[in-house]
């Protein structure tokens, strides 16, 4: 089975790359388990290919929101898609039109690629807390109405439903989930207003500083890159009966505020990387991160095998033994 | 100040125009009541011209999918804006590309044209019952979550989503207002799954025949056309402020069962007309209709001075006070 990334030059397509090689295969919409036999890694930049033997790695270079790239991207069957590829939060509110071009025509783009294969694929998308904002319950449950209040979510909330009625009417068979706020990402800072979150970990481990631009007592809903590979394949794997017309899920994550993150930080690590934070205060960033639901509680997602991590502190260990780069080391 | 019906030449357009030059004014972004100067009425065929005097009617004809049509449209100087046309929930279900062509690409092209306006124009657009099915609460409220299971109401809630990401950047001053049922609907039966709910009342008082497709148990949601224009008017009256950011707003509706409704029509009207109506399946109605929420509750609404149709019969009489055609007369 052929199974497309897009996005696939990022950090988790890059990640779930990996991981998909190492597990070798996914389940079918048929329930069966399905060989991987090719991978192919869509992105704007050209993917770093992951070592492989048995499963042929192809890249893709190209914008999808161009149709002959898209095209050509799904030329071949394809069995499964994990459409990674998106304009982030930050984005999306400088550029309103941007983020509507990537991320609400380009993935209509995409799913109507899916429509004209043969045998319908399976197709996973992450979508964001960023569908949460404004005036919203203090828990945010599994039929909690969507109230984004940035552009960004609104693009994600958009893809929910298009995916799901692409998936009623048997055109793909879709399912959406609400990734919590990832960390910690590996490498530089991005253009996600939640980049910090993963920063005031990562720059003090590596010997850098690092600047939080949002009030310490923010309640921010979390996942680390290894558990969000594990939810992007165990989302993958569910069967299409199991969820019905309903292809939103909520997947588990972990609250904790960003004073929480710090003092964790100092558990594992002590006080001097804890040192290298400065707070402050950005408003442009506070704007869409305030807004942003930090208690979510997602029955569906226990029903469904969903799991979380452990703790803040099992988080940062995670990304100490996946992808900390050394202090002094290059990066 | 000029005002735009989309939709113009419908029954509730037609009735929206008629209503506008009566009340001569509606209530701007600042608050203050503006005259209306000038009133245009944009459909697919040529709208007919309300009489007037000192109001300005125009009529457009031409798809509004197309952007030089909407340009058209929008090249004097746009005050208010209520988009009526859509295509509907029968047609989206038959045709899934005709639906999001119409309901989602064409709203786009018109809200860019809002956008493009030198003062951000007040938008209305009615959504829908059929926002919601499939699993869903017995009782929806505000802040319950969309899940549409047919096309037409995945089209409206992201028109919803699109609107109120629209009025929060200050692109337009909009809101979406989730019309029930309208009953009884004058003249033909038309493409909206819910057409037999204006026919069982409307054929059987012209003395016509009339089909019910749906078990008599099924609760219905309904607003007589009267007083959908009432909403639709006070929905655009109301101030941004008050609304804050979100601007979905579910009426104030009446549920009332099919059995309801055929009682109602007994008490108002005796036991001949009655009997005019027979009763069975339409597996392509039922699964649309039985699929969409019965029962409401909008706190929003109460204090936000929306009120409904007192009683089914209050419906059925104002039917025949506005719109029926006597049996025997010339339709």
């Amino acid at each position: 089975m052929r199974v497309v990334i897009t996005g696939g030059a990022g950090f988790l397509g890059q990640k779930l790359a990996k991981r998909l090689i190492e597990v070798g295969t996914l389940t079918g919409s048929d329930g069966q388990p399905h060989a991987i036999t090719k991978l192919a890694l869509a992105d704007i930049v050209e993917a770093a290919k992951p070592a492989t033997d048995g499963i042929a790695v192809e890249t893709f270079v190209g914008d999808l929101t161009e149709p002959a790239v898209v095209e050509r991207l799904f030329a071949a069957p394809t069995g499964s898609v994990f459409h990674l590829a998106a304009a982030m939060s930050g984005q999306c509110e400088q550029d309103f039109d941007l983020g509507m071009r990537i991320n609400v025509d380009g993935t209509r783009g995409l799913l109507e690629a899916c429509r004209k294969q043969a045998a319908p694929p399976k197709l996973v998308m992450p979508a964001s807390v960023a569908v949460m904002g404004g005036d919203m319950p203090e828990v945010i449950k599994d039929d909690t109405a969507t109230t984004p209040t940035n552009t960004y979510g609104t693009t994600k909330a958009i893809c929910e439903l298009l995916i799901n009625d692409y998936s009623r009417r048997g055109f793909l068979d879709g399912r959406t989930v609400r990734l919590p706020t990832i960390v910690v990402r590996p490498g530089k800072p991005n253009k996600a207003a939640s980049s910090f979150a993963s920063s005031i970990i990562r720059e003090p481990l590596q010997g850098d500083d690092a600047f939080c631009p949002v009030p310490v007592e923010t309640p921010m809903w979390l996942m680390s890159p290894r558990q969000a590979v594990a939810t992007l394949i165990h989302t993958h794997d569910l069967p299409g009966e199991t969820l019905g017309a309903n292809r939103i899920i909520t997947p588990a994550g972990l609250t904790v505020t960003v004073a929480e993150m710090v003092e964790s930080l100092r558990r594992v690590a002590g006080d001097e990387p804890v040192g290298r934070i400065s707070f402050g205060s950005d408003p442009e960033v506070e704007n869409i991160i305030c807004n942003w639901a930090g208690r979510w509680e997602s029955r569906r997602a226990g029903g469904l095998g969903f799991e979380g991590d452990e703790s803040m502190e099992a988080i940062i260990r995670a990304f100490m033994e996946d992808d900390m780069v050394k202090p002094g080391a290059s990066a």
